[in-house]
């Protein structure tokens, strides 16, 4: 399959899942938190038919989870151009009859999905407050991408919450000094937090991410605090990191 | 010093900070959250002149906080038998001129306390919902202190919140999975939390126990997710749990 590749643009691929990826250094390119949130994500259930990512960016979350699953996979994102690019990476793994990518501002989801009927959300949102004064990447794309610019954590668990069928599950990445805002968002929007994974670098350091799992109408509490997810041995990626990286060997 | 021990009393000390605590297998003993509760407690700052340990039991918490601290401390406890246990404590240990024993219902603290005076609550409040269903402990003594009873995370959160002056700090030990309760009822009583530790058996398990620091009128976020505390190594304590009861050697 040809698929055209702007000047900016490579193809990176995980050596775990042959799924290839359209990146960009100038707009978007995936990180580790993708592909963390991929992993948590429980999608393998042969129920779950139907799964939305939201904040879609390049795709790569979406992609990822479409080797773990048969289920279709809607992919939203407000950005032209990132929507463009998980368009042409879905192409080129050959996955358009099962992977939808849609354009537009996730606000406007439920008019392109039923409410209720999703099985699986995933998002990977902005994680910054945009307040006025904070310091914004100058790259248009990234700060949308960073910032809650577009959207919020409160309107991401709205969707998510209208989306989502009773007991259904939204899996997210965040980030820790925010997981007040996380609780309180999903919560209010009965979405009830029933896991939580921390990120670390080293067991020594504070978090820099967190995963959450949590239930549409789950029943209040209930909350596991898994064992941490630790990145970094020495200078090298953990083993738990590799094997997610370049698949078990 | 004379005091009586009634029957099931017997006196533990911890060998870290020689405290004496009258305990009873049948009301009431301090266990492993009490003391690293007390070890998370930053207390030491000779501006701390007012601490107050809502939901006291027999006193342990304020107890091992005075021997690092210079500052005046009120132990807040409902239930009779277990107040008179943490003034005899507090007569064992010759505290008297600085720590008094308030036997009320904490709702009622601040006809004994003024408003905004604290510098530091600290709190090992009953971890449990007191669902009509719930299975509770036959004695009346222990699921009083187990279960919201005769008070909720709520009110433990409003009455901590009137009692400290702004910017001073709350420190609470609970269950981290009652987490997302924990930060709402915090949040929603101006009490922003701003630092979690949790508490884990092995590395690998999930945590039993959580730490949290919150700070009245504190700026929304920028919470930071400590490294884990670990208490075992095999069947035994590990050596940050050690050094915590039986002091540094």
């Amino acid at each position: 399959m040809q698929i055209n590749l702007k000047s900016d643009e490579r193809i990176d691929q995980l050596y775990s899942n042959q799924i290839k990826i359209i990146q960009s250094n100038d707009v978007f390119s995936f990180s580790l938190d993708a592909v963390l949130l991929a992993n948590f994500a429980q999608v393998g259930n042969k129920r779950i038919k139907k799964i939305v990512d939201l904040c879609a960016g390049n795709g790569a979350v979406g992609l990822f989870l479409s080797s773990e699953t048969a289920a279709e996979i809607a992919m939203v994102e407000i950005q032209n151009r990132l929507a463009d690019m998980a368009r042409r990476s879905v192409e080129l793994n050959n996955l358009s009859t099962r992977i939808r990518v849609i354009n537009d501002d996730l606000k406007n989801t439920t008019a392109h999905l039923p409410k209720d009927s999703v099985d699986v959300v995933v998002c990977n949102p902005p994680y910054f407050v945009n307040y006025e004064s904070s310091e914004k990447n100058p790259n248009r794309y990234l700060a949308i991408a960073r910032h809650e610019i577009k959207t919020t954590i409160s309107e991401v668990a709205q969707v998510a919450s209208d989306l989502l069928k009773t007991n259904a599950k939204l899996f997210m990445v965040y980030r820790p000094d925010r997981l007040t805002d996380l609780l309180l968002s999903l919560r209010s929007h009965r979405l009830e937090p029933k896991k939580l994974q921390f990120v670390r670098s080293k067991p020594a350091q504070p978090a820099n991410m967190v995963l959450i799992e949590a239930i549409k109408d789950g029943k209040p509490n209930g909350l596991r605090i898994l064992a941490d997810l630790v990145t970094h041995e020495g200078t090298e990626y953990s083993t738990e990191v590799k094997q997610i990286l370049y698949g078990k060997s």
